[in-house]
This record gives C-alpha cells, structure tokens and sequence, in this order.
C-alpha cells in the first residue's frame, strides 16, 4: 500500500510540476504473481479499465495474463500490448452491434450477455462466439457496490442462455461480480451456490456450461485491513469444492484494483488551508486534485484513501479535504472529516496512497481548465 | 430548452458518429442579450467553466461580455478569444500563488479571496489588486446547491477585507453565489442585506466597498419550469434598492448555466434495452452516453435533463436509464424511474436536451476506453 521506494526516488528526482499518478510496475508483478500461485487453475483476465497504461498491460500480456475489456478501444490496447484475441474477453454486457462486429473481426471469442436482446446482437454480429450470462448478487460486504445495473436474476440466466445456444452461439457459462472492494469471503459462497444451480438447469437442457467467472472485487487495502489473497483463494476454492465437487468448471477472475490499486501513488500538493469563520471547528485543506482530477470514488466518500504527509509524526485534527475546482460538490471528505498534521502548510506536498486503479481514466478532460491525471508508470 | 432548427439541421445534415454535443451560438447570443437588457447597469461575466468553447468564448468576447474564470488555462482561453484582462476575474477562492503570480503577469487585477491565507498569497503574487470576499449562503432552494466549499461566514469577511487592506490590496466588494439553478427569487435578498451590513461595517473602519458580485444561480429550464430572466433581475433590483436605497453599488453577475444551458443537445444512442427478471416492472435503457462520459451533474439524479425521442406520441413507461460503462455507479435515473416511450427500441437516437452546461469538460478522459463528449458549436 505504502509509496515504494521506487516511487519516491522518483518523485525525489524527477519533482514533476502538478498532480500526478506514479505506478510501480513491480508491485503490478507481484500482485499478478500472488493471484497466479494463490489460484493456480484459474486464468486471469485483468480488468484493462482498472488502469489501461501502456506499460502495465505489457507487462501483463508478457507474464501471460488474458484481458476483460469494456470497449473497443480496450480491446485494441490489450492487442497492441501484445495480447492474442483469444486471451481477451469483451466483459461489458452493453455493446453497440457495431462494436460487437468489430471485436469479432479483432478475432474476439467471449462476449458478456445478461439478456435476450444483447444475446440476440451478439449472434448477428459475432456468429458461434462463446457467450457467459451475468447474474445479479446482492454485493453485500462490498464497499463500491455494484447496484442491479448488470446481471440479470439467476432464474433468468437459464433463459438468456437457452436463447443464445438456439441462435448459433455457444452457451459458455456464467459470471457474477461479488462488488468492488469486496471483503466478505463468503460472498463468493451464494453465488456459486447458484451457479451450481444454472449449471445443472443447463444440463437438464442437454447443454454443458463450462466455465464460471468469479469476476473481480478482489480488494486494495486503502485505510482498513483487507484479507490477503490468499484468503480469498480459499474461500473460494472451498465453495467451489463444496458446490461442484468433483466437477470443478474452467475458473476465471477479473482482478483489476486487486491488480494495480496499491501500486500507484497520487502526489498532490495544499492549495489552501482555510476556516469559515473565526471558531470553525475544522480547517477546510484544499489539494490541487479533487473529484474531477482523478479522485472520483471518494463519491459518497465510498473510498478513503490513505493520505501521508512529511509532518504526520506531528499532532492531529479534523480537517475538510476538497479539490481545486469551483464546483461544490468537489469535495472528497467533510461527512467523516479525515485527521491531518495541525502543522499542514499551503505548499506541502501529499501522498494519496493505493490510486493505481480508477484514477487517471476517471479525470475529465478539462474541468475548469484543469488538466487531466499525469500518469507515470516506472 | 427544444433543439432549434439549426441544431436538428445539423444533426441531419453531418450525422456525426456517437454521442455528442451541439451548441446552437444564437441561442446563447440571445441569452446574453437578455441579461444585457433585463440588468443594464449590471456587467456580465460569463462563467467560462460551464462551456469554455473557443467559439462561444470568441463570440460573448465581441458582443461585450467579461469573463469569470477558474483557472490560469481559463484566463488564456479568455484572452485568446479577444478580452482584455480588465475583463477576467479570477474566480476561484482556491489558487496556487504561482498560478496568481501568472494571472497578474497577464494583466488580470480582480481576485476572488475567503480567508486570510488567500488575502496573502494574492498580496504577495499581485500587490495592488482588487479583491472581493466571498461569503456563505445558506443555498436553499437551489437544485444544486453549493455546500459550505466556498466562503466565508459573514462576519469573518470584514476581517478578511481588512486584511486584504492593510497589505496593500484594493479592497473592492463582496461575492457570493445563491447556489445553481436557483429558482427562489428571495434568495438573492437574504445575501443582499448580509451584504449591506458588510459595507457598513467596512465604512465605519474607513473603507469604501465598491461592487457586490451577485454570482450565478440563473436557471436553465430543464423539465421543470423556472422564472425568467426578467423575474430575476427585478427581484435582485428590488433587493438592492431595499438594502443600498440610493448608493447601489456596481454589480456583477456570473452567469454559466443560464448563458449556455439550454443551447446545447446532447444527441444519443440506445445500446441496449433489458429487464432483469422475467416479470420486472422496468425496463434498463443503457445510452451510449453516462455520468462519466459528460452527465456528471446527474451525480444523485440532481439534474433532471428532458429526454427527446422520434416516439414520443406513443405510450410511455418508466425506465431506469444508465450509461455504457461497466461501472454500476454510471446509472442516471433509478431513484425516480424516467418515462420513456414503449415502443423505443436499441438503436433509437435520443436527444437530451439543456445539456450546454457542464457537460463536454466533465467528461473523463477515458474511463472505460470511451473518448470524451465530441462537441459542436454551430
């Protein structure tokens, strides 16, 4: 979680002028390798949206890792970082038919279905793909929970799926995602529990799923302890033992902050330390990164990051935190105020621990004139 | 608030290719003419965050109106579409004093402060300026209201101002800002005699205010029908007659919404239209547009935009509508279930109209591998 050495050493030597993202291709590797031995029959697709830098998924697509895209251009990053169409998965379950067709002429396999209609254009524009219905869970215990936006009811996988071999396609499998930042191992139990259950519906049908995607959810440790992932390989090896027994399916995760989250560190600097009013409980500290910069799951201040300054051995108190944008609603912590050093001064630098992942890609283009997340992967 | 003629023209006419942005200059040209008309002895500063367009800052530039900005970039965008800098206002209550020390170095002399650590950032990076303090309001009745991010308890202003004096600066007036698309005309009152009594107090040490900036808050009419021009300019008239009877002082205001808002239509794709269970009582409309690709404001479903399509005249349903990321937080009515009509299907083209604000710069970079909102000023 903490700023590698690497890391400082570069921002020691290079001071670069502005907020910026420094990622740490070692600690990619590491966590890439941790997933591999903890999971050893269970490919991984990395989630290319955690954060899509050339370098990473280089190195990945090197140390063998396949690629859950989300669009288009995704699925043309993983190919030029050398990645084989076969190792990328086309995960998001809304496509333009025309984006269908053109990961199809890429040479794109495996499409994500969670209804009749998205069934209905991957036939048409990627005829005999293999296809994985997304089921909904409930996303308890996840700290980003991914709310009924995908999936569909496990009653209804079956359909989905029936309806896909009907038209050409090969009914593959299932997926589900537990949410983001999921720390409950027992999440993984239920929805296996009904996979199992569509598994043997299919079968009933004459048809043989074969795989079931764990998804992603794998968590960074940002302020809490996380279990390790070597827990979460367990729990899941055990629900997957205890509800397929001897039949165990082809397995994949999607691992994405799990994979770069605790690798990047946002430097940032105080703007302003400021009060409203002369017996104002809280200083207001403003950084020159905010929700629009690159922060923007601090909505709902969902995700608290560790913030290191060089006075933090210094006496403690609440503080506001807030971007440098006129917008109001950029402001990252102030419902659960954050403990910063009472010595804090306007132009000292901070280090926003574990942003690898859903950081540079979430800045806008140029809110208010500001420019974009520098990224810089070392 | 409708698509005007040019714009469906337009959009007929180039068939430009994903989802976009098409600003109509003559809507915003009658808009500015408006508020010339509606608040003659008032000058305009148009919020340049809301859509820093070259064409839209290029024409406002010639027809007269100065410029409310939020940063350095903002300030060259300003003077590159042809304003002077006794026409830009920097803004924004939280600057770094390199990014002041720029803005004096280009000529601008008015600064926005809220505390006495901006006061002497701006003293030291451009003695001599002129400085207003902005102050809290309490934002009710604004459907996007602005926190306490921004100001100063009033109170604390004079203090502010009189620090801002004893280190050489001008001090010149009082902001503040009723909170976005405000459509309670007594709230301008309330700030006015908060103002008045700064004045006073100001008056009593010795020194002369001289401008109130009654900031933005002017509405766009999104569903819901909101006052016009005309009502807010009387209501504000009314307000400071009451408070500075004879010696109204010169006034400002900053537009942003209100100038651009209903210019622009987002036009949009429906890529996917699902139910999650058999017997679900909703349908999911997925656009090719969402909150990360440019509908940022609809963070808490705050903005309600009318939504156009070809099949308006048939029966109409609710529908969660979302966006095409896989981030299940890129949903933009749930909460409150939109009509749609039933017979709209994947493909359909929508228009989403009042988008001209806050939209193209609220796109992020990349989230997902989309590009940004494509923008069209016409």
């Amino acid at each position: 979680m903490a700023a590698t050495a690497r890391i400082l050493d570069f921002l020691r030597d290079r001071r670069p002028e502005g907020p910026c993202l420094v990622v740490d291709l070692e600690v990619i590797a590491d966590n890439y390798r941790a997933f591999r031995r903890a999971m050893p029959d269970t490919r991984i697709f990395y989630a290319v949206k955690a954060n899509p830098a050339p370098e990473i998924l280089k190195m990945l697509a090197d140390m063998g890792s396949c690629f859950d895209t989300a669009s288009v251009p995704e699925i043309e990053m993983a190919l030029a970082a050398g990645a084989t169409a076969d190792r990328i998965s086309f995960g998001n379950t809304i496509k333009k038919e025309r984006d269908i067709a053109r990961a199809h002429a890429l040479g794109v396999k495996l499409f994500a279905v969670d209804s009749d209609e998205e069934v209905e254009k991957v036939a048409r524009a990627a005829p005999g793909a293999q296809v994985f219905c997304r089921i909904l869970t409930d996303g308890a215990g996840a700290e980003w929970p991914l709310s009924r936006k995908f999936g569909c009811e496990p009653a209804m996988a079956v359909d989905v799926l029936m309806h896909a071999h009907r038209l050409g396609l090969e009914a593959y499998g299932i997926s589900f995602h537990v949410g983001s930042q999921q720390t409950r191992l027992e999440a993984w139990d239920q929805a296996l529990e009904e996979s199992k259950a569509i598994f043997d519906a299919m079968q009933a049908r004459g048809i043989t799923l074969k795989m079931v995607n764990l998804g992603g959810g794998f968590p960074t440790r940002y302020l809490k302890e996380v279990p390790g992932t070597g827990s979460y390989a367990n729990a899941i090896h055990e629900a997957l033992t205890k509800h397929f027994g001897n039949a165990i399916p082809e397995t994949i995760i999607e691992p994405g902050r799990g994979m770069v989250g605790n690798a990047g560190v946002v430097k940032a600097e105080v703007v302003l330390i400021s009060k409203k009013h002369a017996n104002d409980n809280h200083r207001w500290v403003y950084l020159d990164i905010g929700k629009f910069g690159g922060l923007a799951e601090t909505m709902d201040e969902a995700i608290r990051y560790p913030i290191v300054t060089a006075k933090d051995g210094d006496e403690k108190a609440p503080c506001v935190i807030a971007g440098p944008t006129c917008d109001s609603a950029d402001v990252l912590y102030e419902k659960v105020p954050y403990d910063l050093p009472v010595t804090l001064t306007v132009g000292d630098e901070v280090l926003i621990e574990a942003t690898g992942a859903y950081t540079t890609t979430y800045a806008a283009v140029a809110f208010n004139g500001f420019s974009p997340l520098k990224s810089y992967v070392i």
